[in-house]
Parts: C-alpha cells; sequence; structure tokens
C-alpha cells in the first residue's frame, strides 16, 4: 500500500530581498541527506517567498500602522470587529488582517503576501528544473482562518505543477452511482498537511512531500482555480 | 528529522448497524501487515462510523425527499441557493446538506451525520485500549466545503486522544516577539492530511498516521473546541 510521507526541512540563514530561494532549497535538502525526485512537492510558506521578493515594510507596531498596512493590501473590508479586520485582497483571498504578518519578522517590519504566489511558485519550479533537471510541484503556503471553525490552517496561495482542485465529478462510487461534492481542494489538503510538519516559530519554512498520488500532479492556480468568484460566493 | 506518514487502510466487507468498527480496523491493519504503536493516530471517516451506530434512512432519491433529510437535521438554515442548502446541524457544524450523505451508500438509502462524534471517537479509542493495550488519537472526519474558496476538504468531525485546537498563544518567534494568529486547528490539518491517501469512492474508511508531533496529543473536541460559538462568528 502507497505511503504519503512529509517531513520538515529546516534553513539556514536569513532570506533578503533578491535572494535565491532555490538555493536555500536545494541546500535545505542536502543538509537532510535528500534530493529532489520526480513526483515530489515542495511546500513554501509564503514568508520566506515574500521576503525574497521585497514584500518588506516598515511597522512601528502602532495599531494605526496596522490598519493602514492592512488597508493597503485590501480591495474590500468583509468585516471589523474591534481591531480585526476580515479583508478581500488583490488575489481575492479572505483573511484576517489581508495576511500581513507582524510576527516572525525582523523587528520594525512587517511582511506583505507575495503579489503574484502562482507566478512565484511557477518560477521556483522552473529554477529547479534548471538545476536538478527534475519536476516537482511546488506549493506556496499562508496561515488563513475560516468561517465558523476556531483555529486556523494553512492554505495553498500559490501552485505550479499541482491540481488546486481535483474534479471527481463523474466518478461514479462502488455502487455504479455518481460521487457528488467531488471537486477536492487538494492542494489546500497538501497545504494542510505540511503545516502539521513545520514549526512556524523555529525557521523551517520547507516542506517535502513524498508519495502523493499521481493524478494530484497537473496545471493548477490557486487565484484563478480556487478563489471563489465572488457571484458564486454566498458568504460576501 | 521526524517525518510523518500516512497510509490509507482498505477495509474488507460492508458495515452496518451494530458492527464492530475496532475489529474492521484492526484487521485491516493485520492485512497490510500492521499492528498499532502508541503516537498512532487513526482517522475513521465518518460514513462507516454512521453506519455502525444505525444511522441509515431510507432515501427514494426524489428533491423533496433529499429537503426533508437536509431539514430533519439542521437547525438553521443559513443559505439556499436553488437545491443547494448551507445549514447549521445539531452539532453546530455548517456544511452543504448537513452533511447528508447521498453517494456510496446502498441504493434506497441515504446516511447521516454520527449522532455525537466525538463520543464515537471515544468510545473506538477505548475499545481498541481494551483490546490491544495501546492508546491511539482517533479522528472521525467528514467532506465539507468552505466560504470562498472552491472545493472541499476533509475535517474533523469528532476526536478523541488529539488536540483539536493547538494553543500557540504565548509562545515567541525567533526574534522573540510573540506569534499571532496561532491557534492552529491541528485536528482539521491532520483530517485534511488523511483525505490526501484515502479514495473514497474504494471504500478506504480508515488511516493511519505516524510520527506526529507528541505536543499534538491530549484531550479535545471537535463539538466544544472547533465548533465557533455563534455570537463569536462573523459570518452567520
Amino acid at each position: 500500500m502507497s505511503e504519503l510521507s512529509l517531513r520538515a526541512l529546516a534553513m539556514s540563514g536569513e532570506v533578503n530581498e533578491g535572494d535565491d530561494l532555490a538555493a536555500f532549497l536545494l541546500e535545505a535538502l542536502a543538509r537532510a541527506g535528500l534530493s529532489l525526485e520526480p513526483g515530489d512537492v515542495v511546500v513554501v510558506t509564503s514568508k520566506v517567498v515574500a521576503k525574497s521578493e521585497g514584500r518588506v515594510v516598515d511597522f512601528d507596531g502602532s495599531e494605526e500602522s496596522k490598519q493602514r498596512l492592512i488597508e493597503g493590501e485590501s480591495v474590500r473590508v468583509l468585516r471589523r470587529r474591534g481591531t480585526l479586520l476580515i479583508t478581500e485582497t488583490s488575489h481575492g483571498f479572505i483573511n484576517a488582517n489581508a495576511g500581513v504578518d507582524l510576527s516572525n519578522t525582523r523587528p520594525g517590519t512587517a511582511v506583505l503576501l507575495p503579489k503574484d504566489p502562482d507566478r512565484s511558485a511557477r518560477r521556483l519550479r522552473a529554477e529547479l528544473k534548471r538545476r536538478c533537471g527534475v519536476e516537482v510541484a511546488i506549493l506556496v503556503t499562508d496561515t488563513f482562518g475560516r468561517a465558523w471553525r476556531n483555529g486556523v490552517t494553512d492554505v495553498a496561495i500559490g501552485s505550479a505543477g499541482l491540481t488546486a482542485i481535483l474534479d471527481l465529478r463523474g466518478t461514479s462510487d462502488a455502487n455504479g452511482r455518481l460521487l457528488e461534492a467531488t471537486e477536492v481542494a487538494v492542494a489546500d489538503e497538501v497545504a494542510a498537511a505540511a503545516n502539521l510538519v513545520l514549526h512556524k516559530a523555529a525557521g523551517t519554512p520547507f516542506a517535502l512531500i513524498r508519495g502523493l498520488d499521481p493524478s494530484f500532479f497537473g496545471e493548477g492556480s490557486i487565484v484563478g482555480d480556487v478563489v471563489r468568484a465572488p457571484h458564486g460566493d454566498l458568504f460576501r
């Protein structure tokens, strides 16, 4: 029976604007005695992607500064309660604080979401193929809250080489009846799984996932496939 | 570096009311050449739990019959669009169709959610301890839609022995600053991870997860800890 395995890869050093994420990842893999194989999925947390893309801004720690940053990243405010803002970002993501990250950043700074995380994922994937000759899938992930359920989970915000939504409609069940509700958000499930091995506080921004069902690989875009169009959304 | 592994366990036969789920699981494990170890998590999909608890009802396939079943399982209708109903169940879960399962069931029947899935999980956990002397964690999972994002993911609806929400508030990051947004819904992340190896159409209702961080184990209740109280919910 096939087995799915996940492990965190620790990074050494700090990522700064213009840094080569592929080099950080390959170094982390080498330190763990691993190399990339076809069928691997590499999960990268959005913060290191954002840092490498220069999405770091000044932040003085004040509430006004925080609100200004969040509103600058938002196209719409869905809910406001006290200092909590639930907004829609330019990507179409709905999250608290528009994904602006105020923790685990250099003092005096905040980190924004990557501008186009699907493109960030594609770029890292192409760079790894160029250097290693291996096609892997890349997910960029971030931590989002949910409606109706407490706690945050990691979700995919960018994908390259992995199907975002696996469409099983038209698949028959064991009794020959068509399955319902079978557009599975596999990229988000992989992101959630990866968070089980990542330890945000400890500087492990990469996870290596091996053994994923081959049918999950293909073209996928989080912004294109996972973000629900406003006119089809019952909760906006 | 520690590794997390997941594998699906195929079941032989059909589960009926009064059947002993522990026996099905132990048989599936034995067939895979495995036995339970401390620190294991076993994920069980809600359908087999529900069947063993007799939560199977007549369903003639008509739209009226479907609506009647869904309304019978709901305490509140949040949204209605065409034949799609988003409702709140007696547990407090918010999902399409109140979790009523119309696919992969015996013709002429539908399967409801277990009445008290946390208790179902506790009961299976106790039974496994009695038979094997090993304490494992049990999650009962089901497939839910989400607000704002396309596709469904598996979430936990019952837990025993696994923390539902891991509270990292008060934990410092690598720069000594307090982490934000750090109540992590680990039970839901485990449920999502397990769905990556389960194949609903193929009769694999169990997943075995090995290598989970020891700090994730403890008492947890999905209804008690994960369901957001209506007064704290901005999207109801």
